[in-house]
């Protein structure tokens, strides 16, 4: 965790303990072994990325090949967790709830992904771009009807 | 936490530690009081809910106005988190990671809301279908470009 702060950012102090726990179910292997090799956005890479999962819950992947996407959650481990307001490298200052940076008090990603095979605990994927060997919260069928609004917009962003 | 399962369903032995800690970061208002009382889904509902944020974060907020949508993350901690195999009350048989239900390894829920009115730490949305009092976890801005797929299917859903 890197304890660098860049001028304008703003960290905070965060409680002393913990309210509740996460399993680390699985691993996912991408091609990125460091945080400059990691694409700007999912979009912007086809890399087909691997999920193993924990074969302790291997069972609960029944049904799922019949998603043709699903959501990813998993675990920026490496990000600090303190920050409450950014200034990206090539970006304005905002609010960490406002951008999809890892570093945020619960550092737990989520990436809709398209699925492109599935053997055993093994998942290919598509539409992931974090780090090789990122620890897997969750995965769960992405619902179109709930999960896709296209007209959704993001007022800081139109100006980029 | 029930201990209660039902015929079909498969639990396993979980990990005797956790791997990583949450913090929780706020709490969710809604109308729902009990399990049974919330929308099966929550486009079932146009519901305002109200997110109040621990001041602790608010700087955090800067820029999340400009939002139409946002991605929330919270933790279903009335779940239990051992069911790698469940049948819902009105379907079939699945494993748990092809359905949205609470009841998985690590009870982080994602719902996509839309954004009513910011003010202060108090966000009010319309999308969310939990218990009064469900504890916050994240909040993120949504980006159509890369969260928005409205051709995802759901094989086993499309039966119903």
């Amino acid at each position: 965790m890197s304890e660098d702060i860049r001028p304008g950012e703003i960290a905070v102090t965060l409680p002393e303990k913990f309210d509740a726990g996460l399993y680390f179910i699985g691993r996912i292997r991408t091609p990125w072994k460091e945080r400059g090799e990691c694409p700007k956005n999912a979009r912007g890479s086809d890399a087909v990325c691997t999920i193993e999962l924990d074969p302790r819950y291997a069972a609960a992947l029944d049904g799922v090949a019949s998603c043709s996407h699903l959501v990813v959650l998993y675990f920026m481990h490496e990000a600090r967790r303190d920050l409450v307001v950014q200034v990206p490298r090539h970006g304005e200052r905002r609010g960490t709830f406002a951008i999809r940076s890892p570093v945020r008090p619960n550092p737990v990603a989520m990436s809709v992904v398209r699925l492109i095979d599935i053997h055993g605990i093994i998942l290919k994927v598509v539409g992931l771009d974090c780090l090789d060997g990122t620890p897997l919260i969750d995965i769960k069928p992405y619902f179109a009807s709930v999960d896709s609004v296209p007209e959704a917009t993001v007022g800081w962003h139109k100006k980029d």
